[in-house]
């Protein structure tokens, strides 16, 4: 893959493996405004102090309308114009409010995005989708909306605890289950200590993992077909990180281990390729499961974005490194899930 | 023009002169969510009292995030999922937060339109854009979001007051200024009253001013050039708005009459003209005149949204019918400000 690309016909470009400096190329260095967390900020100032910063607290908690009311009030009172270009530096939780709030901040205004871990290298920051959660709704209130370029600076890495690292393996292990077997067994040779010493492998497998989002979101970027089939793992998985607060790469593992078993009652996977994603999660020190109560989970799944009404759209695996969409009722997925709770 | 038309090109379908309850035809009664104000609410209980309803306070001060977190909190608890409508009934304020919302819910539900004013048939609830003010500042966050259709019923104007048949007159007599010498001629035949008691000259002149708006938005539908013809009389009307908590309606006409003056020094505008445009303002109840500091103006113009560092993209006439946009500095429009207002 080459170092500068585009989202096929998407006009958005993505810069891998430059310095985080080079977003200076792109506006009058006045007039870029980086919205980060704390923690970042702490550990990275002499990346980010030439800049005018606005900084919000660090973690899934902040991710909401009053952290995004708090940055819009901010930005008026800097006089910030449309002429400004606004950069998200961060995991998820910033780079969903950032872009939720440059899509909204005078109807629009420029976006970059620089992903500061893995999950949001790999998958948080690519696709335009953005959002902040209503109590504990993830991503209830949102857009859809393309920044001008997304910047890959790998430094960014040194200072991800190793929690963040393990969190980020679960999206590249989901791409690799719906989209790419040798990927599959790639990861299944390695472990995270592998790509966290060996930053060659670690880019080329980032690389990977970007070329498979984009291409899924530039087929679809409004989630109307193939798009949906990433959502592998998290319908479960957002009820579950709601409900218990868990880390989103936690949560959409063990979502992913419930879609695995449903896949086999459901559309054919075969039971030895479900031990396979149970084993690769388990080596990645990934969670597999949760005491939990189907019902519970199921209640919680009313105000998942995707449900269609007493339905709900459910992303199944047909084999490892091939899905499909099947719209299921509440009451066969209670059903199945009692099933495979045992 | 016939009855039902669409945006050229841009799949908004426009239901002209036809019964609300034709919404029904758009979805299941049990997905359409009306949101609309207590005024309206109460004035047209008998079309409304059919669906659910969130009724929202009446006027400019509720247009903020917190009308629109609390529409978002009982949507959410109304388990409103992607298959419904929601469809905003009522003036701007309403059509501009019931389109915000609607872009931002889950991100992104399917929108519709009722105008309830003259302002809100000819102007606000066309071309897509919405927004909440923040503080003083009008329409700071927003987007710009397609509804499905957007129904004109006109027996809503039954109950509309006097005061705001005025209003919208102003953004009438713009279409005029900018696109139409002919219907500036042919309001200058007219009064508010004619219209208000000639139900078929007042269709036409509505179904004139949508023709022309929607032909502009059509063209130019994120405003990268004609489209910005219609801020004419805006730059210093929403400031004046701001400042003084005028009505729209009210603002734009003392904007308008300062742009007119400007045109005479800029681009040429005769000055009969600008007496005619004076003239008729007036005609239709309109206020020509504000005691204002034009430095303090100049001051809430800073925030504008159409502002380019120090200077502002402005909106002359050359002639009655024809407007063209001119960047001037801040020091030039202090100038021009101070000779006018003499």
């Amino acid at each position: 893959m080459s170092t500068a690309t585009d989202f096929p016909g998407k006009d958005v470009q993505l810069r891998i493996n430059v310095s985080f400096q080079e977003v200076s190329a792109y506006r009058d260095e006045k007039k870029i405004l980086i919205i980060t967390d704390e923690n970042i900020f702490d550990l990275h100032r002499e990346k980010l102090s030439q800049y005018p910063c606005i900084r919000i607290g660090a973690g899934e908690a902040n991710k909401t309308q009053g952290t995004a009311d708090n940055i819009i009030q901010e930005m008026l009172e800097m006089n910030i114009d449309k002429s400004w270009l606004i950069v998200g530096v961060g995991g998820g939780v910033v780079t969903d409010i950032t872009g939720y709030v440059a899509s909204v901040f005078k109807r629009g205004i420029s976006l970059a995005l620089v992903p500061t871990t893995i999950l949001a290298m790999t998958d948080a920051a690519l696709g335009g989708k953005n959002g902040v959660n209503v109590g504990i709704y993830k991503n209830m209130v949102g857009t859809t909306y393309r920044p001008e370029f997304i910047l890959f600076d790998y430094s960014f890495l040194d200072t991800l605890p190793r929690a963040e690292w393990i969190n980020g393996f679960a999206e590249i292990i989901k791409h690799a289950c719906i989209k790419d077997t040798e990927m599959f067994s790639e990861l299944e040779q390695h472990s995270v200590d592998h790509y966290i010493t060996n930053r060659a492998a670690l880019r080329e497998l980032v690389e990977k993992n970007i070329a498979i989002k984009t291409a899924v979101v530039a087929n679809d970027e409004f989630e109307t077909g193939e798009r949906y089939q990433l959502n592998f793992g998290h319908t479960f998985g957002h009820a579950i990180e709601n409900l218990y607060g868990l880390p989103h790469g936690h949560a959409i593992s063990i979502g992913m281990v419930m879609a695995a078993k449903i896949s086999q009652a459901v559309s054919g996977l075969d039971a030895s390729s479900v031990q396979k994603i149970i084993k690769l999660l388990g080596q990645y020190h990934l969670p597999i499961s949760l005491d939990t109560d189907p019902v519970s989970v199921l209640d919680a799944l009313k105000n998942d974005k995707k449900r269609a009404g007493d339905h709900i759209n459910f992303v199944l695996l047909n084999r490892i490194g091939e899905a499909s969409v099947k719209l299921l009722s509440f009451d066969r997925l209670r059903e199945l899930l009692s099933q495979t709770a045992q």
